[in-house]
């Protein structure tokens, strides 16, 4: 049965059955086509990820900045591959496979990635800086990316200016907590914080702003001098695509339609990341 | 002003007004005190705790399991004092100062003991068993402890079994992901994970079983293997107070009374750990 040429078994299930809706992309676009084309060949470490989503994100950042060799694999998740699945019985995106092992948990790989002491390090090797590294990741996972999804799905404006309050005031703590000069958060070079929160400050940009009207950073700030390094440095660049794959990709967020993704419902439910 | 023989400036907060109800303990007893006085001398490695949280618990099995010299300090979570809030905004326990610097989030200080290479290790060498390790830390942090609290906190009978069940769920997924052999969660040895859990495996027994009924584990099973090698390792027999102090101090959680912790909001309003 067709409905303005598009046949029902075509929809998306996030689309709530109207074919005009926007749904997720399924190839990314722009710098980050190029980077995953160039990753397209076998290779023994493997990210699977899907393109729009901020935690495979991270860790595609990782493996950049790093300079591994790795092979990228575009997974569509609301249709997991059994590959997927044999790594992840939840089936969520990012997933790393090394041989025939594998574990999934962005700041997990992240820290797995770390411990291959391959490549340059994203960790200090200071232990005080890195309990400081950790400390403030765990804010961004438990703090600053719970009140982005809120701000997003929130439709009543009163709740829209609320989750934006606490959105900033979780920013505000990291922004605090940073090397004063910066531009990044422990100083002159990006590190596991930045990495860890660089998807986020793509999608204020790309994603929060156009949706929501998210301000820019006041000029002169260090809030400014921090987004603007990490919209600047290569790695990021290299895994970004361009801005209308993610106005596609978060119109069922910013709708807060069902059968989003998990995290939506979690945060809908008024409960931590899944 | 009195009330049966007590003045109400002396009542605790969780006690809603009533001298009869049971507080917190503001000293360890039995075998934890003992180790908490013969680590009261002043040293450049302090742990800031409270004798019946299971966060600080967990860093003070770390610093026994290591092996490493340092000083307990006991606070008292609703009157803190500067020397906590110094390190720690949120007030929050535990906390470590080391030398002029502190750092909080039982997990961070975890790795951060861990980072110093000093006495035993808790995390294997190889990268995977290390990723292993912080994924099953993760379910831990994120599914088998709210719902440990959900369960204890729950005052309806349907909740108790909704959540007795969730409860069980998660820790099956932990015992399956465990080494088949153990005792523990990597085999022979005490390490991260079974450390990660040690708190709640002493609290199911002297928490969940007196105040919900929880049950022993069966006969046989894997998972009695665990609980039985974790409640009889040196570590922890030496950080674990009397029975009646874990009674005295969960009567609050069990019968959900307000001013109880930020863990006791934060569960009750449907969000993951403070």
């Amino acid at each position: 049965m067709s409905t303005n040429g598009t046949t029902k078994q075509e929809l998306d299930p996030n689309q709530g059955g109207d074919p005009n809706k926007k749904t997720y992309n399924k190839q990314a676009t722009g710098e980050a086509l190029k980077t995953a084309q160039s990753h397209s060949a076998e290779h023994d470490l493997k990210l699977y990820g899907s393109c729009f989503c901020p935690f495979v994100h991270r860790v595609w950042i990782s493996l950049e900045l790093k300079g591994l060799g790795y092979q990228y694999v575009e997974v569509d998740v609301y249709r997991k591959p059994k590959l997927l699945l044999d790594i992840n019985p939840r089936g969520l995106v990012p997933a790393l496979r090394h041989g025939d092992w594998g574990c999934y948990e962005s700041t997990v790989l992240m820290e797995y990635l770390e411990d291959l002491q391959q490549g340059t390090a994203l960790l200090p090797s200071d232990p005080k800086l890195r309990a400081s590294s950790r400390l403030w990741s765990d804010h961004i996972n438990r703090h600053i990316i719970p009140a982005f999804y809120k701000y997003l799905q929130a439709q009543e404006p009163d709740d829209q200016v609320k989750f934006a309050g606490e959105l900033k005031g979780h920013i505000s703590k990291a922004v605090d907590a940073a090397d004063p000069e910066g531009p990044f958060f422990l100083g002159k070079d990006m590190t596991f914080v930045d990495v860890q929160l660089a998807p986020w400050i793509v999608r204020l940009e790309k994603v929060l702003k156009p949706y929501r009207g998210w301000p820019d950073p006041d000029p002169g700030s260090r809030w400014e001098k921090w987004v603007r390094a990490v919209e600047a440095s290569e790695p990021v660049k290299r895994t970004t695509s361009d801005d209308q794959l993610y106005l596609d990709s978060y119109e069922r967020y910013a709708e807060n339609r069902p059968n989003t993704s998990q995290v939506r419902e979690a945060i809908n439910s008024g409960g931590g990341l899944p």
